[in-house]
């Protein structure tokens, strides 16, 4: 642990601050300082169940966690509804915001967030794990090798799990109107739309459509949908016209794939988001395949490439937001808007998609 | 070797033809009989490269390969807008046809071969490989089980290779307008539109959307598209909603991907259409998974099941055209009419697709 670590503040006691929280103890730069839940209670329950020492301040509610001054950063796994009045309140009280995904219900709301954010000079960064495993540091390093990987031409991203539960898909928060107005799309759908931006370096696509077939609950939330994104092909000679879709649903046993192709390679992973285990993840690198003569099979076959990971991807998220604060604290330095660009990137890509939904799947141009 | 095996002619000398010619050499219910090609030294140095034996039959005609009365079958790999008129000649001869995908230019065409292959009671099949391995049997055995795999929600496939030389992407038979006017559509596209019937058991969508951002060459044929499939709930209960969504391509690495998404189950496969070997494919399976708790990992991992094939895919290809031949000549029994249909399913989707491209991506009902 080190000497100074930054101090969390945890706003909300959802099912995924348990395994936030626990990240946060793991990384050598933070801590858990304190816990605020709208009921001490809760609070307290979250603390004892959690194994947080006794020392971790308890708090009956989150504006008490934003006034503490001890307080470095925040970690906000509120409903999404309630993202813009608690996320602009812990910046202006200069509290650093790790912003669990879905950002917000919309760009302009986004927005209002992280205009916040940039007023104050806090750092921002959405909750989003995969993109801080190793592997995927890996698999972008692939991506860069024009001779293995070549021009990215196409992905593909499913992100599904499976809730039979009447309950769940229609009173569970991801799928209330009022809690959660993006559903699906909004909570493994910002995975599908974010892993896509990340293989084409985070350009947003031309064009949005939102493919036909969706399903929503009796409330009108989305329980499952798809889309595509087109990029046209840019002035540069490397931009390619490149093409992606998605699928997500909270209908469809657990699938976390990701294929990416280029010219010359193929990524796969199967278990994208959450890897099947901690301790490593792996992924398949195909690269310069063709048929064999007479097409009997193929010259190569898909190459499993394993990497270990020191930390659970979670883990490594906290390190490095808490390093992003730590630089900012020590040194005076401005926020990395990296993060916050990434997050609207994905927002605006879900606005589009839900627009087009409401155009009968028209497309939309960014 | 059977004691009267089914006596196939070979209509033109296609790349494909060397590897169709070798598994009707392996399979045990067929011969090659009769080799036929637009000029007779095109014909004698196919069977002399192929290892043919001497007693093979050499034509410099189409035409005298579907007069000589030795022949029972023809096996037709010529470019696509020839199998009308060499399609129904076959038939006309009482050739039984393995014909080469796709099919025919558009449906109506089609049509009219199926016609005259009906009326003169002769044996269809197309050319599709993959569906005659015994992966797929055990792929649907899956499928098929309620507790393992569930319900069907959605199906993706991709089928892409490359060719960068400019004479492959303007010139191939495949990409001239004048010979296969379909272009990647027709060629590997059919073998994504096909798995994605296959799975549903050759249920039609009730409609088809291109994707945006289709390439074609200079002629304007496709070098690379998409589409979307859906089907809507049933009056039967167990007909659910379900949505597909497929990728094809000469631009990308070689890549066979089929993933199948059930309620409580997922396929995966890699080498869909041509497996990386002979002598056995795999697939991956998982069923019944679910997070472990903290949603730290997966309580079971994609399990990889090995298939054997005693024979190429391309050979339980021919044998099963052959026994179906060989019953028709036997009992006098019907042809088997679940291959046409196969076939023409795949092709209603295919101008579904052309359809929605030329009206701009627009939802095609059918």
């Amino acid at each position: 642990m080190d000497e100074n670590p930054i101090r969390f503040g945890i706003i909300g006691c959802a099912q995924i601050a348990r395994k936030v929280a626990r990240a946060i103890g793991l990384a050598h730069n933070s801590t858990v300082y304190a816990v605020g839940s709208r009921s001490f209670e809760k609070a307290k329950k979250f603390a004892l169940d959690n194994g947080l020492p006794d020392s971790v301040k308890i708090y009956g509610s989150y504006e008490e966690v934003l006034e503490d001054p001890y307080v470095d950063a925040v970690y906000m796994p509120l409903p999404t509804s309630l993202h813009v009045k608690w996320a602009i309140l812990a910046a202006t009280k200069k509290k650093h915001l790790l912003l669990e995904k879905p950002t917000a219900l919309s760009t302009p709301e986004l927005d209002q967030i992280l205009e916040a954010c940039r007023q104050n000079g806090v750092q921002f960064m959405d909750g989003t794990m995969w993109i801080h495993h190793p592997r995927t540091a890996k698999i972008k390093e692939l991506l860069s090798a024009t001779k293995l990987f070549g021009k990215l031409k196409s992905i593909h991203s499913t992100c599904t799990f499976y809730n039979e539960t009447h309950d769940f898909l229609e009173n569970n928060i991801r799928v209330k109107p009022d809690l959660d107005a993006l559903g699906v799309l909004g909570d493994v759908g910002w995975y599908c739309i974010g892993a896509i931006l990340w293989a084409t370096n985070n350009q947003l696509p031309k064009n949005v459509t939102a493919l036909p077939g969706p399903i929503r609950n009796e409330a009108g939330v989305l329980l499952a949908c798809g889309g595509s994104l087109t990029w046209l092909a840019g002035e540069e000679k490397d931009e390619e016209e490149k093409v992606a879709t998605f699928y997500c649903s909270f209908l469809s046993n657990v699938c976390m794939d990701l294929s990416i192709h280029g010219t010359h390679g193929t990524i796969h992973l199967k278990d994208h988001i959450i890897p099947c285990k901690e301790s490593s993840a792996s992924f398949e690198f195909t690269s310069g395949a063709h048929f064999t003569d007479l097409h009997l099979g193929w010259n190569v076959e898909p190459k499993k490439i394993e990497v270990v990971s020191q930390v659970p991807q979670e883990t490594t998220m906290v390190q490095e937001f808490a390093r992003l604060v730590g630089n900012i604290k020590i040194t005076g330095s401005s926020p990395d808007d990296t993060w916050s660009q990434n997050s609207r990137n994905i927002q605006i890509v879900i606005d589009a998609i839900n627009k087009s939904l409401d155009l009968g799947c028209k497309n939309v141009d960014l």
